[in-house]
């Protein structure tokens, strides 16, 4: 028996349902059975429970995109981990559960210094912040660097990431509180206000989006020529514990509209990054483990986890995340 | 006394005049007096010529961007140069001319090995070719390069530079009989027909576009995910001699507008590149000079001039680069 917590319905925190599940999991021959420990909570759960996430499964689904636990069982042709391994696995859909079995190319042995809390807030961050500043801007040494929402999962690893490339780091935060955070990943810390009033923070090489509609017009000035922005996502279409309509309308309108002619004139470029959907291509989902698996001793990557909460109050983990209290990572425990 | 090319009126390329200037050029402190023996004719030229360029100064002005000859004199700060030194320079406007006077950081010593022919044909393909691949683009090892125009003189030198970062190269031409110099350069070549016809030739990391128009979005379907476009042009909209607006309004019209939104979903990137406004700025005027300096020989830059019009002929010059024939770069000569 394993327990998973499953969308039924769409709707507030409280539409989360833990279920227990009799099936027996078996790994296929080229599966990993895994006893999970934990399993990162990412904003597109959130939006997802809303039913603001078109690439979501039918209803019901299990949500959920990264776990890390101990090897249970392998499939017959599955070699190099063997039960009782710690690993870590990216998992497309299904990682809110205490047993997963998936395919091989998705997980990797940890190194024994490596916490297994620490390792479930990896994948998606990792990811994304791999696909933005290394695959998509090419980050390099000597780089003016802008992170915006710098304390989330993302920004968190973005800027141990930028800073490990040899980059010159700023990052922003709408909590004054929050700037003591980003200051000790050894980046500059700015609140939105503060870089509003101050046109001479600019001259980036890169800038991470994360907010859409208006911000993306607004950050795209303070880049350099031939500076790149990567826009990645609609965080501020949601907030207040459930969907936001207009809301949802205010950010959608407000993302700008780049007519090709008008950018040549600025001479910059611009990304859009939708991490989940590179996911469904299953040679980027190795290439971006293989990177993680070498990365993650390379690069020193040490994510923030901010809290872990018991699988029964996986509601309080979306609050916590939705009302953009969280600083790092926020995590699910199996035990 | 020294001779120039004018625009004086807009129109076809018979509106050029050649001009005697008696005035005696002088070099200011930090200025380099050159008597010049070949001056690059560039698109922009042509675009100029017609009343499309926007940027350009108020008539009567004399065109061009690049020139190579010999020192003649220094202004009392520059160091480094001596009359009778071969040399390379950037103009910003003024190169059609058989005297110019630039500021220093513009103009470098040639190799005694490097022919002033070739000199002329480089900083205006090298400078927009490495914005695009290098500052903008960022290619690396392995990445699938799309050379759109690649027998152009940007092309030919993007073809060389991509090579040279370790790239797999393919070369577009609209013309079957051009492959083979394609080829020379050991890139793959397509004709866009033959491109069109096969979606197979995809999953590029880079596509250097030069037509505008239709041809970006038909572009950004070959690109592999997290790949970028860089546009660079409105090459489409000239051509037949003189400025055709149904042509003009055509590829304005048919220039793609991106909603950042639509372009999230694709996980792909867009740049605007027009280099000529990146020359605005002394800085990266310095910096690109700095870097064509030290790629000359380390990228074995080798520049193809397809052919040196004496200046009385200036009109056919033009005539060869805007109807397409010309394979490489299009030059003046003084003499």
């Amino acid at each position: 028996m394993h327990r998973e917590i499953r969308i039924e319905k769409y709707g507030d925190a409280a539409k989360l349902v833990l279920r227990d599940q009799r099936a027996e999991l078996q790994p296929k021959p080229e599966e990993v059975l895994i006893d999970v420990k934990y399993s990162g909570v990412n904003f597109a759960d959130i939006q997802m429970r809303m039913g603001l996430y078109p690439d979501a499964p039918p209803r019901p689904f299990v949500p959920g995109y990264e776990v890390s636990g101990i090897v249970e069982a392998v499939g017959s042709s599955v070699s190099g981990l063997v039960p009782g391994d710690r690993v870590l696995a990216g998992t497309y859909f299904g990682g809110y559960s205490s047993k997963v079995s998936v395919p091989k190319n998705q997980v990797f042995k940890l190194p024994s210094s490596f916490e297994l809390e620490k390792a479930a807030a990896l994948p998606v961050s990792y990811f994304t912040a791999r696909l933005a500043l290394i695959e998509m801007g090419r980050v390099r040494e000597g780089d003016r660097v802008l992170i915006e929402c710098a304390t989330g999962g993302v920004g968190t690893i973005a800027i141990q990431m930028a800073k490990s490339l040899g980059a010159e780091v700023v990052g922003l935060t709408t909590t004054p509180s929050k700037k003591a955070y980003i200051e000790s990943y050894g980046a500059q810390a700015f609140t939105v206000e503060e870089l509003e009033a101050d046109p001479s923070i600019a001259r980036f090489d890169f800038v991470l989006n994360a907010s859409g509609g208006r911000s993306i017009s607004k950050q795209l000035k303070r880049l350099d020529l031939t500076g790149r922005i990567v826009c990645m996502g609609l965080n501020a279409s949601v907030g207040g514990g459930r969907a936001n309509p207009l809301r949802v309308l205010k950010t959608v309108l407000g993302t700008p509209i780049f007519p090709v002619l008008s950018l040549m004139n600025k001479n910059r470029g611009v990304y859009g990054l939708n991490a989940l959907r590179v996911l469904e291509d299953a040679e980027w989902v190795e290439r971006l483990t293989k990177a993680l698996e070498a990365d993650l001793v390379r690069l020193g990557l040490d994510p923030h986890v901010d809290r872990v909460f018991p699988c029964e109050e996986v509601k309080d983990a979306h609050l916590l995340l939705e009302n953009k209290a969280a600083k790092g990572k926020v995590l699910i425990g199996w035990s």
